[in-house]
C-alpha cells in the first residue's frame, strides 16, 4: 500500500493513520447500560450516580482499548437518558478518549436545518478546544435534505474533522423508506449518491473524504454495491456482532488495502462478560473480557477481510 | 366545537385543551443566539457564561409569553452548541416553561434504533418527575424506519407525552429527498401514510393522536395535501414569519374547529427587536417587543385561518 504524506488536517487521513499503526478497522461502540454494568459499579440509581458510573466504566474500557483500536464510538442517547449528569459525563468520556490518542465518533445522528445544523456541527465536531464537546466526527441523519448536510461538511472539513451520513441502517425496519425506489434506484442510493458527492469534493491524501456513511453489517449485498458507488465515502459498518453480522459480511466493504470501513462493535465488547464464550471473565475480571473480545474481534477481521493486508502491530 | 371530556394522560387532549384555553395556536421557539441577545445579558462569552444567559433570556421570554400561548419549542442545538453547561440550561429552562402551565416540545429531531430509540424516548419524554429533561413532546427524523419509530410511541403514550416525526419541512434542500417519487407517491407522503397509522391507533377524545408531523409553511400545497391525508395526525408548521411563511400559507392545515395544528415562530417573536416594526423597543423594552408580536401573530391567525373560530381568551 502506498500512500502520500497524511495530513493532521484531515478527517480520513487521520482515519487512516490511526488505523494503521493499530492494524485493524475494529471500531468500539460505549453504549453503557445500568443493568448491564459491572457489580459494584453502581452506587444508587440516582441519574447522578448512574452518570459517574457510565463515565467510570467508559474510561476503564478506554483504557483496555486504547491499545488495540482506532476509534471509539460513544452512543449520545445513552448519556442523554441521564439528563445534563449523563451529558457532562459524555464530554469527560469524550475528553478522556481523545487524551488516549483516540478517535472520538459521536453517534448523536443529528440533524436540523440551516444555522441550527451549523450549531449542531459547532458543538459536536472538532478535536482538542475547537468545540466544546470535542469530537472527531458526528453522525447525521438525511432526511432534511441537502442543505442540512453541507453545514456540517464546511465545520468538519475546517476542523480536520468528519461526518458519517446514514445511508443503509443495520435495523429490520429500515428499509421501510430507505429502500423504496424512485428514478430506478433506492432511497438510500441516492442518499449514497449525493454523500459521495461530498466525499469527492473533500477527499484527502487517501482518497477518501472528511464525509463518509453509515451501512449496516447486516445487508452484506448492499455493502459491496455501496462500496462499487461510493469509491471516496469511509463506510461505518454497525450491524456486526449482537445484531448478527460476521466480519465475513463487511469484507467487500473495504478496498484492497484494507481500509474504507470501520466496523462497530458495542455491547459484544463492552458486555463481553455477559457472552457465554467469556462469562469465565465476569466479576472481577471484566476487563480481561472486554480485551479478549477486541483481540478476537481484530483477529477475525484479519481473517476474513482484506484488512489482514494492515501491517500487524507487535502484541497484538 | 363538541368535543368529549378531554384526558390530561393523553397529549393530544392536552394539546387541545391548552390551545382552547390561550385561544391560539401559537407555539413560541426558543432558539437563543448569542449574538442577538438584549444587552447586557452576557457577561462573557465564556460557554458557561452563554449558557446563564440563554437561561435567563429563555426564562423571561417564557414570563411574557406564557400568558398568550399554548406551548413552547426549546431547540435542542442552540444549547448543544455550549457543551454540558448549555444542556443543564436547557434543562431549566423546560422545567421553568412547565411550571408556567405551557406544553414543552423540545426540537431535537431525535432518531436512533431499537433500545436506543427508546432511551431517547425515556431521556424527553414525559412532563413532570417522569423524565429526565421533562419534556410534553419530541421532534422525530424517520430515515431509519417504522422499528425507529415505535419505542418512541409506546413511551410517549405511556406518560401522556407526544411525538412530532418530521414529513415535509421547511427548509429548500428538503425536497431532495422527501419529494423523490416512489410507486406515485413522493416519500415525504410514504412518511405521512406511517405517521397517520400511529396517529390513528394512538387517538384520544379529539381525533387527533400522540403521534403528529412536523410540515413547513413554506410549503402551502402540500400543507393542505397532508391535512387531508392525515386526519388523525397533528401538523406541527415551521416556517412562518422569519422563513417566509405567512399566516394565510398554514390556513388549510387547520380542521374547521381551528385545532390540528400548531404554528412555530422562533426569532421572529424572541428576537422581535431586530425587525424593523418592533424596533423601537429594543434595549430595555425588548419584553413589549416580544409580547407585541406574539399578540400580533395570534391576531393574524384568528384573522386569516379558522383558529379564529376558537374561543377568544379576555386579555388577548
Amino acid at each position: 500500500m502506498v500512500l502520500g504524506p497524511l495530513s493532521d488536517q484531515h478527517f480520513a487521513d487521520r482515519l487512516v493513520s490511526a488505523i494503521i499503526r493499530k492494524g485493524t478497522p475494529a471500531l468500539v461502540g460505549l453504549d453503557p447500560r445500568a443493568q448491564s454494568l459491572p457489580p459494584g459499579m453502581l452506587a444508587s440509581q440516582s441519574p447522578h450516580d448512574i452518570a459517574a458510573a457510565y463515565q467510570k466504566f467508559c474510561c476503564e474500557v478506554i483504557d483496555v482499548v486504547a491499545p488495540l483500536v482506532a476509534a471509539i464510538k460513544p452512543q449520545a442517547a445513552f448519556f442523554e437518558q441521564l439528563g445534563p449528569a449523563g451529558c457532562t459525563a459524555l464530554a469527560e468520556v469524550i475528553r478522556y478518549g481523545a487524551a488516549k490518542q483516540l478517535l472520538v465518533i459521536v453517534d448523536g445522528k443529528r440533524n436540523d436545518i440551516g444555522t441550527t445544523a451549523a450549531a449542531y456541527a459547532d458543538a459536536y465536531l472538532g478535536p482538542g478546544d475547537s468545540s466544546p464537546w470535542g469530537g472527531d466526527a458526528l453522525t447525521v441523519s438525511p432526511y432534511l435534505g441537502d442543505d442540512s448536510i453541507t453545514p456540517f461538511l464546511s465545520t468538519a472539513q475546517a476542523r480536520g474533522a468528519g461526518i458519517f451520513v446514514l445511508v443503509k441502517t443495520s435495523n429490520p425496519g429500515g428499509g421501510r423508506f430507505q429502500d423504496l425506489v424512485a428514478d430506478g434506484l433506492p432511497l438510500y442510493r441516492h442518499v449514497a449518491r449525493f454523500v459521495e458527492e461530498l466525499a469527492d469534493q473533500s477527499k484527502g491524501a487517501t482518497g477518501y473524504g472528511s464525509v463518509g456513511a453509515v451501512a449496516g453489517a447486516t445487508y452484506p449485498e448492499q455493502l459491496a454495491e455501496l462500496r462499487f458507488a461510493m469509491p471516496h465515502t469511509w463506510l461505518l459498518i454497525p450491524g456486526y456482532g449482537a445484531q448478527g453480522g460476521t466480519a465475513a459480511d463487511c469484507a467487500a466493504a473495504f478496498d484492497d488495502a484494507g481500509l474504507g470501513a470501520i466496523v462497530n462493535s458495542s455491547r459484544g465488547i463492552t458486555f463481553a462478560y455477559e457472552r457465554s464464550q467469556y462469562s469465565h471473565l465476569a466479576g472481577a475480571h471484566w476487563q480481561q473480557a472486554v480485551e479478549q473480545a477486541t483481540r478476537d474481534m481484530i483477529a477475525e477481521f484479519r481473517t476474513h477481510t482484506s484488512a489482514g493486508r494492515l501491517p500487524s502491530p507487535s502484541g497484538n
